[in-house]
């Protein structure tokens, strides 16, 4: 399958690489070709190609990476809102997860897959219940999906977490999976220890949900006399790297422990404001060095999966927080959103627009009142871009999603008949 | 001109009225028929309708009131980001405002005009230099706009405020206006002193921007010995009600007057984040009983024209403010972005669809993914939803966008060429 995109401004997101007019080249998935001048069109004409897209000067740049969230969760959208974090947990969300089937699990994944699209979103780091359903929702709607086992003591086991990092990370073009657990506060030491000795084994990086809330980091020091980072990283886990969700209550020895290991902060704006959680100090992490991504938790928590939203909340929350309207520009947000995420993810070839990376992009569409005038791209897509200006999302070389219609194999009003009817049976 | 919105899900925003299936049916601009159920076909087919239009089951419902705006600002839109409020106003904002000519103004505020119908709102509250051009720009569009004066002491007069009152007050269909002033803190005591006597003559409620920083709030101590709110109701201005836009940093004090005089907080949410100026304590004037309304603030500071982040923001600000997940529920931020907003603009005709009330309404696809599954309406729009929800955008009857198309006389990208000429001659 060979794909000419012309008539682009690119913007590559390599390190200080400008937006230029130009053109990308696509071959079975991967980007062969990424030129700023037209080819002569003796030479073009020579080359077979299987779609030619006039890209009408609107913006070609590399996905959104979407560093956490649970897909299978869109049950819950709009069920469960307006209430605290650890009353959501254990009164709305853990009695209906209960009673999904993994069947369910690959339904419901598939709506959130079909959101992702619209907002730009070319791949996902998700901690849901039965991983290998989510696996299969988005190897047949042909989304990119980097796995993370939500272990703790009600579900899943060491055992099972190591079949599922040695299953899904043999090859697949489209899916890998990372070491992780649920929480601190959802696991034993001693599954918590069992995870230390995987990293250990496979030599490999571990993510967690971490510091999210004060009373989670409380809990953890009238447990262990240490805070969440400190005490996971006494047990070793994060020998070899890994990252925290949301860090929104972190000490300066949480900080050195990130900073030590390379750890990620992956920030959630959006689900920290709808559950109360607090703003996460950011800036503090960019200053320190700390790499951070942007995730949008879980459409029961946020309830939106919508990237541009998160990218807002980031900037504006961090101007907030510091009292610093010229906190987090646009740049370093956008940096977050697509380079620092793929990197988080251990997605390093999903990373830019370059020769030999993987065909993981989006067309923003410039002509709409929003992004007028173009001053400043990355200002535009951060501080006034939304869904509507995605025109067309690709993952892996193939169009999922273009001019609002989607091309994963089923008609979206089939998904949402199936949804509903899950949703009619549990809730 | 009869219209025929029919199979639609109907929100009409009346108190305690739940969502229905039904229709609603349109003459000359005004609403003339609300039904739940569907007529027989025999009375039906005696009508003769211009337009019928099968809404699919997505949802009709009053189009949004963007409480506070000044729509000529899209030529600053990612020119004057990530700097501090004050240097924003005096080195980016002011400087270039005055290279302004009034043919400017008239094509920028079109450009706003088309993001607003894509966000589904379907009157502004605008206050900017030259009020006859965003009123001759909206009408041109078909947008409905309460204009109010940016009085200041370098700009218009309380003479030429009196005059545009009543100019814009004599039945105009599109266009009413409200007494304002730019601020405390760019008004002497005597342009103060005038604004209240036409207060008085008129018996009008006047509007302004009130506590947006803290620097401001300090400033007017210094000048008078009293918070803006309690300064400028000593001078009666506030006798016949009105309203503050921004009111961040207000005070016990402040409060009271709002009360005392049924004044309206319009809350800027994105554009007190991205200044950094903090978050309004919206909940606490909901306890008080003072009435709320939500603006996008100009696209120079926001930047985005967006009411969905606005509602987002109002309730993910307030519930990380009174770190309760509970605070502002999506019903409430609704009833604020609709018909809070269309009271405090004065706009009593266009708040709810109702028979007799202006045809100002909005069509929201529910048939995307981020709506499904359809649980809960309001929690979908707020916590959700977003501009691609929008489907169709119709003010006094007329509908002015619809599936991407803008039907506002003129085409989006000769509106773009005229705006970006205007950038390249001043910036």
């Amino acid at each position: 399958m060979r794909i000419r995109l012309y008539n682009a401004r690119v913007l590559t997101m390599e390190k200080d690489r400008a937006v230029f007019s130009g053109e990308v080249w696509i071959e079975d998935g991967r980007i062969v070709h990424v030129a700023e001048d037209r080819l002569s069109s003796g030479r073009l004409s020579e080359i077979k190609w299987d779609m030619e897209l006039d890209c009408r000067e609107n913006l070609l740049m590399p996905g959104f990476k979407n560093a956490h969230t649970h897909s299978g969760m869109t049950f819950l959208r709009s069920y469960a809102d307006d209430v605290p974090l650890q009353k959501w947990l254990n009164e709305k969300v853990f009695p209906m997860e209960a009673k999904l089937s993994g069947e369910d699990i690959y339904h419901l994944a598939r709506l959130a897959v079909l959101e992702y699209l619209t907002s730009g979103i070319t791949a996902i780091f998700d901690m849901y219940l039965k991983p290998d359903e989510t696996a299969a929702a988005c190897m047949d709607t042909g989304m990119r999906c980097v796995l993370t086992s939500g272990l703790n003591l009600f579900t899943s086991s060491v055992k099972q977490q190591e079949e599922e990092y040695l299953k899904w990370n043999s090859g697949n073009s489209l899916i890998s999976y990372q070491l992780g657990f649920h929480s601190e506060y959802t696991c034993s030491r001693e599954l918590l220890e069992g995870v230390a000795a995987l990293a250990r084994q496979y030599k490999a990086p571990v993510y967690t949900h971490l510091a999210e809330t004060k009373k989670e980091v409380e809990g953890c020091r009238e447990r262990y006399g240490m805070t969440p980072a400190v005490f996971l990283d006494s047990l070793g886990i994060f020998e070899y790297g890994g990252g925290g969700y949301h860090c929104v209550h972190m000490t300066e020895e949480d900080m050195n422990v990130f900073k030590k290991h390379g750890m990620y902060a992956v920030t959630n704006p959006a689900s920290n404001a709808k559950l109360a959680s607090g703003i996460a100090p950011v800036a503090e992490y960019v200053r320190r060095g700390i790499p951070v991504a942007i995730g949008t938790d879980g459409p029961a928590s946020n309830n939106c999966l919508d990237m541009f939203r998160e990218m807002f909340l980031v900037s504006g929350f961090s101007k907030i927080r510091e009292e610093d309207a010229s906190s987090l520009d646009a740049g370093e947000v956008l940096r977050m959103a697509t380079v620092s995420g793929a990197d988080a993810m251990g997605l390093k070839e999903a990373d830019v627009l370059a020769v030999g990376k993987l065909a993981d992009m989006i067309l923003i569409d410039l002509h709409q009142p929003n992004m007028q005038p173009v001053h400043n791209i990355p200002k535009n897509l951060v501080y006034s871009g939304s869904k509507a200006n995605v025109c067309m999302t690709m993952v892996n070389g193939r169009i999922l999603y273009r001019n609002g219609e989607f091309f994963v194999g089923e008609s979206p009003e089939e998904i949402y008949a199936k949804c509903g009817e899950i949703v009619k049976r549990i809730l």
